[in-house]
């Protein structure tokens, strides 16, 4: 077997077996295959596709390029996903109800990268919140309290991080095989044993339409079955952001004001739609109905939210945040949007909103960058909305005036208006 | 304009406009465009064609990579290219008939590698021979004699230097808009004004079958009419290797046999109908036909042997082994080959034969292989041939016995009879 067989093959459009898959993810996590041929196999498999079991094969082989967790004694662990979006706290909110309930959770998450924000940098603005946690730590934490949500080890799925590297450099991203193996590797190293998986679609979204986003979602369906890790998708819209708040520390008290029982409608419709099937496959109701009752209940009497305190709590972080979100600290500038038109608002795209947040800095350029937890945007008013004139319909969190004033100009441009009655839109639309 | 634009509108099927196609050649040939991202438009453009429009503007940008040579002072030169062979002796037999002819021959011919050979190899079996001239001394052997022979300057097409050793290594070959590029670069860095090329079809060529070889024939006609270098192509037969002898100064001395009157009628054929394209191509007369006669009369008359000492002699080649061929230093091992059955001879595939030759030292492995001079195969009866088993069909010219033992056994292999009558191949195609 030589990787030019493997190329020239796929080239052909013909099938690769498990070994010429798990020959090449090896040779080259080892670097023994350069990047100029695994970039020219991407293309191949971009153009030419890879079926459901060559798909399944190179997610084994990437998840087993570096270490896989083995969370076998806590029981059955569900794992939650996103592919991405703006606004996104789900996990936040999610994990502490989840755990409340009596359903272990235990979770590693990402950092943002382009537009859409990650999970650790949310909860790195609670202050003195560890992310990086010993894995003995992590798995007492869950025995102890049934929650603990980290960021991911060095060495997890280490041959999906080069190969996702280099397919951002080769025009390789946007292809459902590549994308689903992605996904899916770093669940199974991270070990799962059940899978939800929050496939974003629309405009902040990697899928733009609901034809894609069901075709990832059959995709990662299938390999879950293949790979023995019950998988079930729910397709949620990216087309506005999702919730109010854009930024790290403002998403983490959109999340606690959610707890608290302050539940925007779109974060609602997610939170309990996800959780259903979490707790679905966790065993503990085959009726998703009644696990969303169980969960809206667990956030009336308080539990979700003490649950959210012992999470912090566990990981070094300063309670009293939660307690008193007022206490985080404010961006300098915080400057109101104004309506440009009276109407209803048409639209709000995600992604140049999360864009202007990265820009003022909550959001990275490079892997190497900082963030600034406390700057982003909060969105007073969202699609279907109907506003006057100079109402306000955004508030700007900058730390520098000229910042602010560049993410007001470009916000207000962002928003859309007509005159007729605009319905809002769909949460989750399949 | 960015490289990842340029791939990812390949990859989605879209035309590269000439500037696209000329910021990737340039910025490949200086580095600052990876090996890995020039792999993965090279395999979008494998998998997804280019026009000709395209495929002329990545020959001119490849051509102006490097320097490209001004013959206008020469007149009209015409250029002639093989796509590939074995046996294939044809530019040391056509290049002296032409020259002597009047139309000046000003060639630069590259170095064989993998089974098929190179012309200056063969040049290089001469001793003496200087295949490295000075561009002034060049021009002024033309201008004298209106012949020279050398090799490629290094600063030919780098561009398509460097290309061409990338998709060797990520199967990007085998592609009819890529190797025509590479093909008319050359040969427009070259000079050439116009061109005949001898595309070869069969087991022992680039070009497999017919359909295939025609295609890669129209695309060089495209090419050179849209870059104003009238192109000619003749579909020779590349299916047995091409005249009795396979190997450097073995083929140069059938070279001399055939300039002696002494010709094998497959490489007379291919001889006299690229020769009459090229004679009608340079003005001398519009009817081929009595272009082949004008160079059969200057066989017969010797004009065209004493061309090619002239040619020999200018770059400093002992002529004596052109008037006396028993000079080339024998193998030691000459071992004939028997045939195993009594019949027709039905196959003799080219490219196993090259193979078997490169094994015996007459080719290359690696670019910075030597080879052995006077290694080689001459075959005493080819497809089409009556023998009597036992009768000898070849023989074997190997400096080591081990080597020649070995490929006597493998040469046996590669012969197939049958009983009925077969008819011999056909040595121009189309």
């Amino acid at each position: 077997m030589n990787i030019l067989e493997i190329i020239t093959k796929k080239r052909d459009n013909q099938i690769l077996t498990n070994e010429e898959i798990e020959y090449f993810v090896k040779g080259y996590t080892e670097g023994s295959i350069p990047d100029y041929q695994a970039a020219s196999l991407l293309m191949a498999i971009y153009l030419n596709g890879m079926n459901e079991e060559e798909t399944t094969n190179l997610t084994l082989s990437m998840a087993h390029s570096g270490d896989v967790l083995d969370l076998s004694n806590l029981g059955t662990v569900v794992d939650k996903h996103s592919t991405g979006g703006v606004g996104d706290k789900v996990t936040l909110i999610l994990a502490p109800i989840i755990a409340s309930l009596g359903v272990p959770v235990a979770k590693m998450s990402g950092r943002g990268l382009g537009f859409t924000g990650g999970t650790i940098d949310k909860l790195e603005a609670i202050p003195g919140y560890e992310t990086n946690l010993s894995m003995e730590q992590f798995m007492q934490n869950v025995q102890n309290s049934k929650i603990s949500l980290i960021g991911q080890t060095a060495n997890l799925a280490p041959a999906d991080k080069k190969l996702y590297a280099l397919r951002d450099t080769i025009g390789c991203v946007e292809n459902i095989p590549l994308i689903a193996s992605s996904i899916m590797s770093k669940k199974i190293a991270a070990g799962a044993s059940k899978i939800v998986i929050d496939v974003t679609c629309g405009n902040g979204a990697f899928m733009k339409d609901l034809e894609h986003a069901k075709q990832l979602s059959e995709m990662l369906i299938k390999i879950g079955k293949l790979a023995g890790k019950e998988t079930v998708c729910v397709i949620t819209n990216m087309e506005e952001p999702l919730g109010v708040s854009i930024g790290n520390s403002l998403e983490v008290i959109e999340a606690i004001q959610f707890l608290k029982g302050n539940m925007q409608e779109d974060v609602k419709d997610v939170v309990l739609t996800l959780g259903a099937h979490m707790l679905k496959l966790a065993k503990k109701s085959e009726d998703l109905e009644k696990n969303k009752q169980d969960m809206l209940t667990n956030i009336e009497n308080g539990k979700a939210l003490a649950k959210f305190k012992e999470l912090v709590e566990n990981q070094g972080g300063d309670v009293s945040y939660i307690n008193t979100p007022e206490k985080f600290e404010k961006a300098k500038y915080i400057l109101p949007v104004k309506a440009t038109k009276s109407g209803y608002i048409s639209s709000l795209p995600a992604q140049t909103v999360g864009e202007i947040s990265r820009n003022l800095g909550a959001g990275r350029f490079k892997k190497e960058d900082g963030i600034e937890q406390n700057v982003g945007i909060v969105l007073a008013k969202k699609v279907g909305d109907e506003v006057n004139k100079g109402e306000t319909i955004a508030y700007i969190h900058a730390n520098s005036e000229q910042k602010a004033k560049q993410a007001l100009e470009d916000l207000v441009q962002v928003y859309q208006y007509q005159s007729e009655k605009v319905i809002p839109l769909k949460s989750i639309l399949s």
